[in-house]
Order: structure tokens, then C-alpha cells, then sequence
């Protein structure tokens, strides 16, 4: 796909006008105030993953109605902290996999606690294991279109808030130093990350690459890649639905949670990207923090890729990015040499 | 796509060996029975389509666990019967629509009940009004792979449970006869048929076309396309579970609802279709009403035809294969003469 | 496919200036004079449906040059009349198909005749039954560029004074009365429900979906899509009749047609299909009637649909907008209730 | 596309046992007659191509029903001859375009008429100048369904009566050998070639590439690629039409042309062509000159080729291999140097 | 593909600010004069290619590094000279071929030079002969990105270097009028035809159909089409390369060509062609012999075609136009006429 | 894709007689003297990747023709050794790409050295950085094609050469225990680490997942899919080559490899890949270690898989399998507990 949405100089100023709807404020208090009511009830099971660099546990924690959400946390063995932690979101579809996939944050001297989605991974990866016990309304295959019609029923007011639960859980595990946990992800992930970002005031730091879920009306009216589709394709049957349903989604909008957030921030944007628009993450990027202007924010361009994005390259930068600011074990390895 | 399964002389004799669970006819007995235990509350509220040769009613009835399911009922205005029924089910990812767009089994005489199919409605079509409140573990997008690790807990159990109790429904509506209650649908509709064949003796008639959900381990493998192939994708990511995957959609599969059916049938196939492979469909054919050789059964064959299949042609056989087996209204529009 | 075309509010304001041909009148009325210079000879054959709420006839006229023209004429069974009439006319490449599968006019209490489209019929759906008797010079596969040279040769100048044809038919039908005649189509079906508009002054309504065959030209340029591609697809071929082949085109544009048209219309367009685009269809209804301001118009728009359109919701709204312009019979069915 | 059909060992003894139908022979007969009728009324107009080599000649005969039929005819300038001359046939949907595209056989030293294809011409390449003045029942877009219920009404009873009258035509023109004419073709030209081998016992010679239009019930099973797809989609609408379609189609079948001819024949097939399968070409081949085992016949395999076959390589071996049967001019340019 | 590039009122002034990097000259005036600095050996092999109007001969010339570069040099068979010759250059992935497949330019009177590419003649036609023996730093697969961080080292250094060798060798040819050297050629061809012009300012006439490598970084950021998207799809994996890799291509660019270039030309452009968008073709050619008004130029646009532009018909422009220039022999057919 | 090669239970024991060319040994020992006599000079340089737990090195060692090849080695920081070592090949495309992308083997207490692959690198990732030197004949766009006609000019005998230096380098870096050095890889890297069994008689272990470059000819020939499908289209084009291409092919089969090895091997395969056909990849499996019926040899079956494989879930098996055999290094990380 070549160039297709806004021109990059047009992209770096554009600021659109998207509704923030009334009580979006009071709507995610409550919602957190009765997820939080659940007692956070962290447990880690130690896995034998065969590495030996690292230590791995099997997390479970309560999220959206004390529903059990699992994750891998992975830390670098032997290292009593306080270390700093990074939690880590999926992209849509995906599940948290297996524990010796991602090992980069562990091995930067990271506590590492990768939150699986519910629900979802079965469509891409090695699979996620926990389950969304909640159903829903008649809703196009995927998971965007669960709950269109009411902000209370849709299915990313649950993982958004199993999210934040995520921070609270990781905050609590010995070792952790709670006042240094960053948030990242990719796509969906992205997504995830600057809601937390808007809902937890003092994340430490927030990496959002090609971030999913942001201005969505223009991303569904922009693109027909999955799953932006999945709205187009259910407002082409339930035709009387429109408004509605973009009020729903305006109530989970990037945008939204952006202009609520104010910790670091580096975000990456491929120009070529058909499954997040590049005008829909500079929508967010360019709310993000507004109006305060000495926000601590980046985002990095790249002009040739699709949602692939920065891939391993932008996750570099993100290493030196946080190291910067969060600091991270040191003393394993820093003076490593050959012989 | 040109012919890719079995040639026509071995489908119409391939009988292959469909694993028949252990426990299939209790699996069944009990789900009914916890079902039926929920009060046939059928609510019956009139609509105004404009009509004026047929009524039509907004029906709810409560279905698998209770939960209220919908449909559309519509009858010739101003016939008191007993009337014959049919109750239709519908192909996968569509909803009921609006009243005003089945008409013929009304048209010629019968109460057509329609089925919306819970958690449906949002593919195609005018859209369907019916939730699934039940939550799944990581599904696949799209139903067949939700609650696949166990047949208790999959989707289907629920939607044929439906099935059955619109069958139950429809017999205490004034006016229809009880002992001629039909059952038809085109594809997934077509399997819910096949279902309710062999889940309720005393079904007067069933019409499957091109039907879904039939001899199923052999569908994932021959073919690509969906909904099949979400049965696949979901393999693809979760490598353990083949087996206990197709143990749960063995308790669903039409071959074995087939096997213990008798009512007479009529089925069709066609042979270029690649979403239902005609192997299939024919292994659920010529299971049905076995070993009982004298079952009245019929299979129509579209020699050219993709997963339309006879389409409009096959809706004429029927409803004068139907109308020799169940008769129907007359007396309206018998004579009927140009001026 | 998102949004692609003009934004809707430019859309609703878009009137752009397409050619209209010299001699335009006097082609018409030269062709229609020619046509209805053969006797309107209407034969019925009553067909056995199996409908008892209906009464079906297999009717043939002399169309174009003579030739016979099929279709169904469908009413409510024992009806007398005078009943309101409905002329359908299909879309591109669909014939008649069966009898019993457009029942909602006649359920609606409308006399309704489903004019078959002569050539076509064998793309889709359940085939047709009128042949063209007349061959073409050189000619993309398709309907669209047989005699695209000479308005004089092109197929739809038959096929347009076979829909003009029709409507004369149906009003020499017993129990029909003429002055309250409506013709209606979808996409090929919408263009010559347009052009009859502009061709039968007197005629008492029209609704078109989608239509095709407006603002050729622009469509031709801003679409891949079939059927105007093969336009380009000729033109590609025979690089020197650009500017022949669209003068015989402005001939058949929906949007001359519409500028000359005065009868109530109702029109659809869906913006995000690619089939018809939706300035095409705009153009046509920005035209209709002018400078009448007062024409009785309106257009509904489907914003998240292709060419599929607003389907029997649409279908839900023709009934209603039409029973309030041209009454239908009522008593039947009116005062329905259950039990 | 990978290896699809039976394989190369296979392919060689493949001698399926097609319909021959009853009438065949006077089918054709009658049908030649009729058109040979007809005076043969070759025109030649003179062009200026700017070429200096050779003399080109826009022609006009008359084909079946006296249509005049198109072609160009190339020629070594200046040489009276008498030349053999070789007689060319078109690929499905192109048309003769322009007289300086094909120079080889002109060049080779012999009189060159390429026969344009009636109707044809739209598809690709430069275009085609000869209508079809024929009409059609309901057919699918294209040109293989057109009459497709009766073999007297087929559109290719008309270009294969074109394709004998071209030869007629050729061997009228000044300066060529009547007893040294061959024919040609690749696809669709190749499968007149054939029907021209079957119908004029004493053409010279034959050359068929990758032969469209030869075992067709096969074809239309195997592959569901255009053209022959045009059947299957024809059935697909038309249900009820299968025997009578391929009933005609087997008067027009060039397996039937094969075992009537006896000429030496050069034929090609590629084993990955989805086009025109491989097993369709040699069941032509196989029964080409049945039962002479004597017959002058070879065919060339290419095994990695798609429908584009051999291509210009194959043309340099028919260019040998033709001119080892009918010679061809020499004398200029035999003794071709360089300085 | 319908429109898609600027309107063609836009296109034909369209005159962008095209990078004229420094030190242009000096590069090509060293790559050039580093091949001069081989011997001219051309070899003439005569090849027996059974055609009698014309002699073909194998050629040999020393290209970029002095590597032997092949082609095929066709003449009028018995033709002593001098006449004028036109050298042609072949379309992406393509080689020379059989040396019976382009005779128009011989059979117009020329010597017709046709230049194999190095390293191609393996993705269509009949093959290509000549290697490049020259490696590659990492490269997408196709030529565009070999050496594309380098203009010392990127293919297209060495190929354009080989095409004016190509000049230089045909000059040395017996019988040919070295003042009379047209070059041609279409898609790449075209793109070798312009850096010919802007590299030998004696050139005789020079024909580019939809040329590609012009104004390369809007060519990669408007298409996605091959082989351009070989530049994006390195620069999706090379993320830091952007600027270096344009740097490279401004080298090598088309338009930097065509405003040294001042020889008479003849340019087509197709506005529906995606490989080769209709900006940049407008882009070199609006450059061409700037800021010399009088620049005898022509530029032919074929409104509804792809990058098959204009094909055949195109080539007959070129004959008339090229005769116009350079003449061509005449006396043999130049009287032709028909017995 | 469904399952289209042989059935699994012919798969197991799928033995096929693959051609294994005379002077295979001679050709290979010739090659591997030639290549070792440059000095085995290995670089290593440290780099900065801001992990804390590992030590990474650029490495750059002498290759085929003592071209240098660059990799990554990734190891346990502070581990002095000996320890096992794992060299990584890449699939076809990918590059070496950033040194924190893969970290589980050195995770799991290995030295790892992921090997750059020549002239790739471009295609996906995040780049390699090893040029190809060597230039070709002409070829179709990849690296399969690349000097097709003759083993000694086969782009595959390069990198074969290269992956067996990998192994001669790594062993002679300090810290490293040469008698356990394992190789392995996907994919491409699959079939490199087959060829490295074959020629590396004393390497430890052998780790194969969905190996390419196995049976090519039947691969060739079964799917359409790239890279193997590059051999098809240039035999398309080069229609005389296909014996020569298949010889030369042979002496690179991983067939002719695997019969010769005699290391453990850890295999996998999935069933729905087309990428590299099943059947091809038992056909490697099944040869290896032949007669000796007592290698240590397994192959994974991944039944719903296409080309990704077991991914992950494989890599997990792998450190398990590859633990069992060449142990790794102990104490980090061993006692690791939370708090």
C-alpha cells in the first residue's frame, strides 16, 4: 500500500475535533472504582522454561468483575530488586503464548509482565488461556462490534480495565519498585497502553507503537482492513445503529484516554499502515498531554512500513528510551567482555 | 471452483465412519431436559409491516438456559386452522431481518416460524435481535470455536437446544397443528434441521440444504474456506487440542443426529460447494435413517452449483414435497383467475 | 471499501454538468413511437405456484422491435381491483427467476409485474427467459458496450423501451388501475425505473436503489468495478472511440433522464459502493425534477454499505412510502390478529 | 499453479471416451453448405503501413450466413508467387487489431490471413472490426453460452463456419497454391484450427497451440477459469439445462474434429495451463486422425507453462516444422550477409 | 484501476522540483568514459531463423566494465544501406527472446538493434542471455535495490551504461547511417530510452512508452504496483536508509535525463497505469529539452489504459513518426500492390 | 489451505528415489577444501544492545571465497565456559536484523551465533548486512534461480559453504566447547542446517523445523508457492533448461544431505504448508541417517499448521530436546525464586 492518508506535514499538526462524550469521566471511575472492589489477589506459579537467565511465573490476577486474568511475568534470575517493571499488552487476536518469547525486557533488567487478553488468542501465536465469561448481543465475528450499543456491555471496557488491573497486580509483586512500571504494546497493545496512560495518573511511562483504537470514527470511514471492518461490517447490517455506536466507541477512543495522559511518552506511526491509519495515532499523539506542552512525548516515523511498524527496530529505541528514565538493574553483564 | 471432492457415483454410497460418542444420547437427554425445565413462555406481539395477505407476530421464546430467543412468526391473515408449521433456521452469521422478507411457506398456506440464531445477525443481511449471554475461553472470531474443549460448554449445544425449543414453541400457538411441524434451513440452517431431526422423534418433516456442521473433521481438512476454517485457524495456534477439539464436535456433528432420525427428508447438495463439501453433506444423507432402509428421504443434487446450491429452485421442490407430506391451507387463492 | 467518493456533504449539493445530447427528445420519442407501433399484445399463462395467498401469470409482451418480453405478474388472490400496480425491473445479469420469490408487493396488496431483462439472466439467481434477438459489432463481454458506437444500436436502448413497454402492459391488465402504476428496481433495475421516469411523464412513482447507468462517464473513470469496467475494458482495447462512446452513453445517462422526470421518486445510495458510486447516484437525484423545486423527493443514505445497499430495509420503507402515495387494498389481513 | 491434471504418463494414452453425437456429420454438412451458398466475395483493400517488406491487405469474405468476416492479409512484397500460405486464428476475445502486428509468417515467405473473430475483438490487444449480427437467449457474459440449448443457435457454429469460409477465401487470392494451405491458431485459435482440420478434408496442415474448446464436459469440471467457467456459470443459474448444454457443446468439440482429420498436425499443451487443461488437449491429440496410426501428428509438452504454452518458441518450431511440409519462397533474402 | 493520479489538465503542465544532485555530470562522464575505455568489439553472428525477408545476427558488444552484452541486430535481407537504425531497449524482467519475434522495425526498413538486459530475461517472454556479473549488498528480490545505497554500485548504473554502449556499437555496423539512430522502447525500455537521450546528444530520435524510473521517490510513495514497490518494500526492512537510497535513485532518475536531452521525441503515458503512474511519466517529459521550447516532442495519452498503454496501436504512431525523422529504405514493397 | 499432499500415514513412510548425482562428494569436499583454505579469520566487536544479561558480538567471519559474513553471538554475560553452542540459519528473505530480536537460546545458557545470510536480508525483519559479491546469469527475481544451470555457480553452494564456516568459526571462539555445537534453523534455515548435518560429520545436534530446499522437484511441481515457484517461472521462460536446472539442483537437495548425516536431528513439519510441501520435507526426514536404523532422530507433525509451524511452540521443545543432549550451562538462574 502506497502513501494513502494524510501528507506527514499535515499529519504532525492535525488535531481533529473528537467528541468527548459526557460522563466519559464518572464512566471509568466506576468502572475501575468496581473492579478495584475485588481484592487483588496476585498469584505467580513458577514455570520451568528450560532458560536459565531468567526466572518465569505463570501469573493469575482479578480484572473486570475479579474475572481471572493470566499473564507471564519474567524477571532476570537471581535479582532481588527493587527493579523497575514493564507491563506489556497484546496485539488483537494474539495471547500471551508462551513464557520464552519475549524475553527482551527481562534481559534488559526488567521486571516483565505480559497480560494476555481475554478471550482472544486463538488467531495468530501460540495461543492465550483466559476467557471472557461475559457474552454479548448479536455481534460480527472478532471482537470490536461486542457491546456497540452501550458502553457498559462492550467488550473493551473489560480489557481495558483488566489493564490497569495489570498495573496494580505487577506493583505488588516483591521486588518491583511501583513507582517505576512502564506500559507497552503494540497495535491493540498501543491501544491498551494510552488508555492506562489516561486512567493510571502515575505510570511511570507509556510506549503506544501503531496504536489500534484511536479515532475510531475516521479509522472505520478510512480503512476497510480488519478490524476497523468489523464496525463497517456491522453498521452495513444493523444500518440504523450509527450513532449509537460511535457513542459506544467514544467512550474507549485513544484520543480520549491521550488527552487525559501525562507520563512520557514514545509513540511509533507507519505512514503505509492500512490497519491503523497514521492520521488515527497522530490523533492521539497529537491530543496526547494537550494542552500541557512540556509533556515528555516522541513519536518516530516510519514512512515505508505497514502495521508491521518499527518491528525489533523501534523495540531498540524503546530500550534506550525507558532505560533513560527508568534506569534498570545493573551490575549483570555491564562490564561483559569476550574471554 | 470445479469439482474437488468425491466424484457423484461414490458420494452417493460414501458412508464413512463418523465417531459416535460415547454418551451422545445422555449428553443430549440431559440438555434437553434442563431446557425444557424453563416455562414455554412464548410471547407473541403483532407487527405492522404493511402486509396486508399475512400477519406477523414478534415472538420470543425462551430457549437454552432460559434465555429469551426471537423470531418472526407469520401466518395467512384471517386463517383460524389448524394450519401446518414451518419452522425455518438460518445460514450462519445472519439474523432474522424484517418480517416483510420470507413469505412463501406463509404465501402458500403455512405458520412460518423463523429462528434468529443467538449471537448471530451481524455478517449479513437486516440483522438479528438475539444475545448470546454466554462468554467463551479464546475463541477463533466467529462461533464454531467457542467452548471447543468441551461439549458442554460449546455454542452449539445452545443454538440446537434452541432449535428444539422452537419446535416446542411453535406447536402451542393457536391455530397450528402440532403434528405438522416442519423443520427447514439453508446451510447452518440446514444443520440445525438435521439437529432437531434426530433430537425430536415426532417432527413431521426436516429440508436441509447444503448443510453445515455435518461429518466435521472432514471439512476442516478438505477445505479453506469459512466457517470451516475456523476450526483450523484455531488449531493452528492451540497445537494440543486436535483431539479434544474434534472429541466436543463430535457430540455436535449432523452425521450422528442424522443416524438417529426417521422423519421424512429432503436434503440437498451441491457439488461445487466448498464451503459445505458435498462428502459431507452426503455422509450425513446417507447415515440419516439408518439402518431403517424404507426412510422417505431425497437427496436433490446442483451438479454446477457453489454453496448457493438450488437456492429459489430448491425453495419451489420443497414446497411441493412439503405440501404432498403435511398439506396446507386452501381454499385462498385456489380458484384464482385473471379477471 | 471506506469511503472514497465525495464527502456526503459535498455529495448533497452535487450537481454536476453532464451532456445532454442534441436530439435527445426526438431520439426517444422517435424510438418509443417505433415501439408502441406494434399491438400491445399481453398474453397471461396462470402458473401453478403452490401459493394459496397469491395468483401468479407468466406474461409476455412485445417490447422493442416487437419482441417478446417475459415476466411474472404476481396479485393478491381474488383480488377484483382496481389494485395499485408495481413494475420491478432487476439488476445486471439476474432474470426473472421463479414466481414465488418476490412476494411482498403482492403480499402488500399490489398488482406486481417483474419485467424479465432480455440477454440476461444467467449471472445470477434463478435464470431468465427473454432472449435478444439482436447481435452487436465487436463488444466487451457483458451488456454494457454492445453498440457502445451508435445510440441507434445500443442494448439498452432496448431494454429501456422494453421497461416503457411494461408499464404500458401492466395498465391494459384487468383489475389494474393505470394511473396509480409505480416502477421500482435495484442498481440496473433503479437506472431503468429512472429512465422510465423521464420517459412515461404519468407514471405515479418511482423508487430506485443504487442505480446504475447515471453519470457514466465520471463512474467509468472513478470505478473498477464491473459493470463499468467494461467500459474501460473496451476503451483499453479501442483506444480512438473515447469521446463516440460516451456521447452514445449520455443517450442512456439516468441523469437525462432524471431531469426530465416529475412522478414522486424515492431514491437510495449506499457510500461505500463501489459498484454505483455514490456521486453517480447523487447526480441523477440532485437532478430529478429540476428546476420543479417542488418535485416530492427524497433519497435515504446508507452510510457503512457497498452496493448491497439498504436491502429489505430499503424494501421496508418502499412499503411504507408508497402505500402512503398509491393506497393498496386493504380488508384482507387488516384487521389481523391471533387466535 | 502447480501440476494439476493427470500425469505426463498418463496424459499420453489419454483416450476418453467423448460423445460423438448423432447428426454430427450432417450437422456440419448441411451447415457448410449453406454457407458456402454465399458467394465467396473476397475484397482486398490495399494499406499503408509504412512497411516495406511486405504488402498488407485489409480483407472481407463472406462468413456464415454471408456476414462479412474481417482479416488482414500480409504478403512478401513483390513476390507473384504462387506462395503457401497460412491461415491464423485468434485467441478468445481479441480481435485482428492491426496489420503490423504479426510479421512472421509474412517474413517466412508466405501469404498470411489472419481471420478476425466475430463479435470478438473487445477483450484485449488492439481490437477487432466484425460484428455477430446474431442474437441470443439468456447467456452468460462472454461468448460460450451464447445459444448454448441448441447447437444450430451456437455462436461457434458461426466461427467455425467463418473459420472454413477463410479458407475458401485464401485459396481465391492471387498468387497462393490452394493445395499448400495451412491453418493455425493458439487457445480458441487452435481449437478452430482443429474444427477447420475436421471440416476441410484437404488443408495442409494444421497447428494448434494449447487448443481451447476440445473435451469440454471435462474442462468445465476441471478448471474454473475463463472462458470455460462461462458454463459452469451458466449452470449455476440454469439448473436444469446440464444434459442439453453439453449435448450441443458436443457438436463443437474439437475432440469430435480431431478424429475426423487426417492432415499433418503440430500440437501443444502445457502441463500447468488452468486455461486450457492438459488432459483436454490430448484427448484431442490422442484421437487426432483416429484410428491412421499412420497420421503425421507430434505434439509439443512444455511442463512448467501456464496457458501462455511456448509461445514465440513454439512459433520458431512451427515456422520449421511448416516450412519442412509446404516450403515457402526463397530466393530473397536466402543469401543474407552482412556487408 | 480507474483514475487515480492527478487530472490530466493537472498532468500536462505538472513540472515538480525533481532533485538535480550535484555532481550529475561528473558521475556519467566518468561511468561513460571508464566503458569507452574497452574496445568497441562488435560480434555479428548470423543466425538461421528460417525467415526470408529478413537477416538476423547474434550480437556481441562490450557494456559497463566491458562485459559482453548480447542482442539481436535485424536488417532487410539483401539490403546494402546506409540505412537508419533503430536500437531497442526491453520492459522489466524481460530478455531478448527469439529473433523472430519484433520485425516491424526491420520490416519498416531499419536496422533494428534489440539489447538484452543484463541479469533479466527470466520473469517473461523467452529469455534473456546476458549476465550481470557484478554482486549485490543485500537487495528485495528484482534489480531496483541492488546497490541501492550507492550510485557507484546500483544495477542500473551498469544497464544504462550498456544501452549507450548499445548506440555506439550499432553505429560501428556495416551499412548503417550513424547519424540516423533512433532509440526505443517501452516500460523500462522507455526508461533506457530517456537516459540515452540525456547521455548521447546525438542521438537521432528517441521513443519512451509509459517510461519507467522517472521521478522515482512519487513513484514508490503513490504505487504499491511492482517493480517499484521493490524500493518500499527495502526501505520497510532498511529503515534508516530512506534518504541515502533516494539519494542513489536522483542518479539515475529519468527526469535528470530527459532535461539534458534535446534529440526529437515521441512519449506515451497511460492515466490508468499503476506500475508506472502517469506524474512521472508527465514529470520527464515535461522536463524534456527544458528550458528549449522549440524541442521537437509529442506526448500521447491513452486515457483508459493501463501500462499496456498503447501498445500496437502506439507502435504504428512511432513507424509514421520515425519515417517522418529519419526515412527509412524504400523501393522494395513500396509500390506493392496485389496481382 | 487443507491438507493436499499425501495422507500422514503415507507421509511416515514417503521414501521417494531421489536422484543423488555423481561427484556429489567430490563436488562438496572440493568445495569445503576450497573455502577453508582462507584463513578462518573470526572478528568479533562488542556491541551495546542495553541488554544486562547477555553479552552481544558483531561477528564477522570468512565465508565461501573468503567472503566475509557477518552474524550476531549472543551469550550468557559473565559465563566463562565451555559451554554448548547453537548456530542459527535464517528463512529465505529475512537478514541477521538487531541482536536483541533473539535471545532464548543464549536464555537457556548457550552461545548462539546467528549466521547473516548473503545477498538477503531485505525482504522482512529488520535487514542483514552480508553482500553477495558474486553476480548471475540471468535470473528470475530471488536466489533460487541464481546460477540454476551449473553447481558450481549456484547461489545455494555459496551459502552452504558460508553455513558450514559458521560452525568452523564458532568453535574456535573462547568459551565455546567444540563437540557440542548444535545447528538449526526454519525454513530456509532448515534446509541449511540439513546440508551442514551432511557435511559436518561431528556437529552434536541437528534441529530442522519445516525445512526448505528438500525434494525440490516434486516441490517444484506440487505448490505454486514462493520461493520454490521461482524455478517455475523461469523454466516457464527458459523452456529448454528444466534437466540442467534439475541436476543442478540435485547436488543441493537436503534429500542427498540427510542420507549422508548421522546426527541427532529434532525435525518438524505441518501438514497445510505449501510453502515447503509435507511430503518433501519426510522425504528429507525419512532418508536421514540412512540404513542406519539407529539414529537419534524425531520429527514433530503440526497436522493445521501452514508454513509457520509449531513457531514457538517447537523453539520450546527444542531447548528441551537440545538440553537432554548437550546440557547447558547451570547455576544462574537455577534457584530461582520470587522474594
Amino acid at each position: 500500500m502506497p502513501l494513502y492518508d494524510l501528507p506527514l506535514a499535515q499529519l504532525e499538526t492535525y488535531l481533529p475535533d473528537v467528541p468527548d462524550p459526557e460522563g466519559f469521566d464518572e464512566f471509568w471511575a466506576g468502572t475501575l472504582a468496581e473492579a478495584r472492589a475485588f481484592d487483588l489477589d496476585v498469584r505467580l506459579e513458577p514455570v520451568d522454561t528450560g532458560l536459565t537467565l531468567v526466572e518465569t511465573y505463570d501469573v493469575t490476577f482479578p480484572g473486570f468483575g475479579g474475572h481471572p486474568v493470566r499473564g507471564w511475568l519474567t524477571r532476570p534470575a537471581g535479582e532481588a530488586g527493587p527493579l523497575p517493571a514493564v507491563v506489556e499488552y497484546l496485539g488483537y487476536g494474539g495471547g500471551r503464548g508462551l513464557p520464552h518469547e519475549r524475553l527482551a525486557w527481562a534481559a534488559a533488567g526488567y521486571v516483565h509482565l505480559l497480560m494476555d487478553t481475554r478471550g482472544q488468542g486463538s488467531a495468530w501465536g501460540t495461543g492465550g488461556d483466559t476467557p471472557d465469561p461475559v457474552g454479548a448481543g448479536p455481534a460480527f465475528p472478532g471482537f470490536l462490534t461486542r457491546g456497540l450499543l452501550d458502553p457498559a456491555e462492550h467488550y473493551y471496557r473489560r480489557v481495558f480495565t483488566d489493564a490497569v488491573r495489570a498495573v496494580d497486580a505487577v506493583r505488588t509483586v516483591a521486588g518491583v519498585d511501583p513507582a517505576r512500571v512502564a506500559v507497552t504494546g503494540v497495535s491493540q497493545g498501543g491501544g491498551l497502553a494510552l488508555a492506562v496512560a489516561g486512567l493510571v495518573p502515575d505510570v511511570a511511562a507509556v510506549m503506544a507503537d501503531v496504536p489500534f483504537l484511536c479515532h475510531m470514527r475516521r479509522a472505520v470511514e478510512l480503512t476497510d482492513a480488519r478490524p476497523y471492518s468489523e464496525v463497517s461490517a456491522y453498521l452495513a447490517v444493523h444500518r440504523g445503529d450509527v450513532e449509537q455506536a460511535f457513542r459506544t466507541l467514544s467512550y474507549l477512543d485513544g484520543v480520549n484516554f491521550a488527552r487525559r495522559a501525562s507520563a512520557p511518552a514514545l509513540v511509533s506511526v507507519a505512514l503505509m499502515d492500512v490497519t491503523c491509519p497514521p492520521s488515527t495515532v497522530f490523533a492521539a499523539y497529537n491530543h496526547y498531554g494537550q494542552p500541557a506542552d512540556g509533556t515528555d512525548k516522541e513519536i518516530v516515523v516510519y514512512p515505508f512500513n505497514g502495521h508491521e511498524g518499527g518491528a525489533a527496530e523501534q523495540l531498540g529505541r524503546q530500550i534506550r528510551w525507558l532505560g533513560a528514565r527508568l534506569g534498570a538493574v545493573d551490575g549483570v553483564g555491564a562490564a561483559a567482555r569476550l574471554g
